[in-house]
């Protein structure tokens, strides 16, 4: 009896692995878990909290970070770059329009207009992309494409 | 013996089966994939062939362009978006500093300087961000973010 229930346990647990490689991610999750990110990102960046906002970035010397004129490479620059950008004048962060695409179960595209309400009364706005990778804590940017 | 020999062929053909499914793709391959696929364009573009050089783009609703102001949703707007904006004064593209970054096996993501010899003599340049994606037909932009 003993045995049969651990070898039905085993075959159970073969199933369910399988189950989780083999089904792929659901398009409208990804989606849902994307604009939670996003309205998770606006959120630290509004309460100038760079450091929060900075946990929304792949921790990798891989990460990409694509300014108007510049590439940063790296975590590290990225951080350096938004630090001395910004600094505590950082304005107030929204997005519209975010259209996500899945590539495959564990990356994702995001595009979407952002909008700044600067102290200074000035409205700059402009378009990015994001491509994001789901590891074992969730959805990072990898490359940010933000001119 | 016959028999044997297709067994042995069965065996032989489920193990490629696998091993074609299973094997991660390399990221040496697809930087190299995809660094062909560039000069391609390029190549396309210089000799101011733009059916080919659209062949570049999945030819889906859902391919993205996003210029400086502007999403382009599909491949026809993007391909409108081309011709009338160059038309035949489409200038000598090239590239410069492509990093590659795989998002699984059939994703990946380009980032690079392009260039262009206007025939009046200006030189824009910018930073571009590609998605690309594997299919049967090869490596086909999906989202082409130039700002």
């Amino acid at each position: 009896m003993m045995k049969s229930l651990f070898a039905r346990f085993f075959v159970a647990c073969a199933f369910a692995s399988c189950a989780v490689v083999a089904v792929p991610a659901n398009a409208a999750d990804t989606r849902a878990e994307i604009a939670a990110f996003m309205t998770q990102s606006a959120h630290d960046w509004n309460t100038g909290n760079l450091d929060a906002f900075m946990h929304g970035y792949e921790h990798s010397p891989a990460t990409i970070y694509v300014g108007a004129k510049t590439i940063f490479h790296g975590y590290a620059a990225i951080r350096g770059h938004y630090a001395s950008h910004y600094g505590k004048t950082m304005g107030e962060l929204s997005f519209s329009d975010l259209v996500v695409r899945s590539l495959g179960p564990d990356y994702a595209v995001a595009v979407a207009h952002w909008h700044l309400a600067m102290t200074d009364g000035t409205r700059p706005t402009g378009i990015f992309s994001l491509v994001l990778h789901r590891g074992p804590g969730g959805w990072h940017i990898i490359v940010d494409h933000s001119p």
